[in-house]
């Protein structure tokens, strides 16, 4: 049976991963008939954000307990996750991709990835294995892999592509229920809720990112 | 365009609502063509668990902040939640349907239902609407609408079947990617997590269940 990780960031658009994009991606593994595994940082959140108001909430969370809620308490810690028991790694987006795994969001291609996370996309790029980066999360894609002209897509923001094209990586324009395939890294990209608007919208271009990524390994 | 309301509990299945079942909710809705609205009590969780030990936090988060998180911050407080206004309403389960919107969790069949959750399930029962219930949510039909002797599913545990018949509602065991359907009622149910084991199956049940609510607008 092939084995993915998949990597949260929080539980929550605003400051953690984007739970529908989670949820969905552990949806099309299963429906697939891979196993899968969370994994999360086990640090605090930079920030809390009020999912209404979209203010600083001023109390602190962590990374892997928020993450907990969306894997059901099936969680390790990122550091954990060890590249030779997994065919392959996911990446869900939301803003804790660009927040609490990197600080693409305040400092774009100038950001810095957490140590574990470049570690993870290292030792897979290293074995050959598939990595898929959804919505905003392709950041770390580019962080880590842009010397090496990584393609991929956020969808059609210009801004964030211009960015993403800063660290020596490759945008490609492509719509929410569109992938793209970088077949020399073996990085597989989707726009999600960088471009939306519904669930059924980001679902389709998730169920291909999942297809894409386990043909890979 | 069909409307309709999903009422949350929080946000995480020790606390909240279960996540992959409110998100999936969201999902078939969405690809049915429906438009559905978010709603959750504008209250304190009378208990924040830890995802990962099961222990009690310590710490005080709210049903509609929590919840907000699942509807990407589109949620307004239950009060505000018409009737006129939607053609049918949906809970999805986590231990939030048994622990925050009633008190079923301890005092089981002498539960209490939170005055706003009963007086949506009494309006859409007077108005003729549909209502699903997934996971231990039917708990609500089961306090509010027992004595009509509603018929609905919480899977095949005995204990909880039990209770749920001590409340006049009429139990019937059902497999996690079956519905039950009580046609006179409106009312339909189905196991999900009250069995899985996997997001694959639970989505099995949550399609069935979304489309016989449509079906009955």
């Amino acid at each position: 049976m092939i084995k993915v990780a998949v990597v949260l960031s929080g539980c929550g658009v605003k400051d953690g991963s984007e739970i529908h994009e989670a949820t969905l991606t552990l949806l099309h593994l299963a429906q697939a008939g891979a196993e899968y595994k969370c994994f999360a940082p086990n640090r605090p959140l930079p920030e809390t954000i009020n999912h209404i108001s979209g203010q600083s909430g001023g109390y602190e969370r962590n990374m892997l307990l928020e993450s907990a809620r969306i894997a059901r308490g099936e969680i390790e810690p990122l550091e954990n996750l060890d590249v030779a028991g997994f065919d392959a790694v996911i990446f869900p987006g939301g803003l804790g991709a660009a927040k609490n795994l990197s600080t693409w969001f305040s400092k774009g291609p100038e950001g810095e990835v957490l140590p574990e996370v470049e570690a993870v996309i290292r030792s897979f790029r290293k074995a050959g294995k598939p990595q898929g980066f959804i919505c905003i999360a392709p950041n770390l894609a580019a962080l880590v892999l842009g010397k090496e002209g990584v393609r991929l897509t956020i969808g059609r923001d210009p801004g964030t592509a211009q960015a993403i094209e800063r660290t020596g990586a490759k945008h490609v324009e492509r719509e929410v229920g569109e992938i793209e395939i970088d077949r020399n890294l073996k990085v597989v990209s989707t726009p999600a809720y960088m471009l939306g608007p519904t669930i059924a919208d980001v679902n389709e271009g998730i169920g291909k990112l999942v297809l894409a990524v386990l043909e890979m390994t």
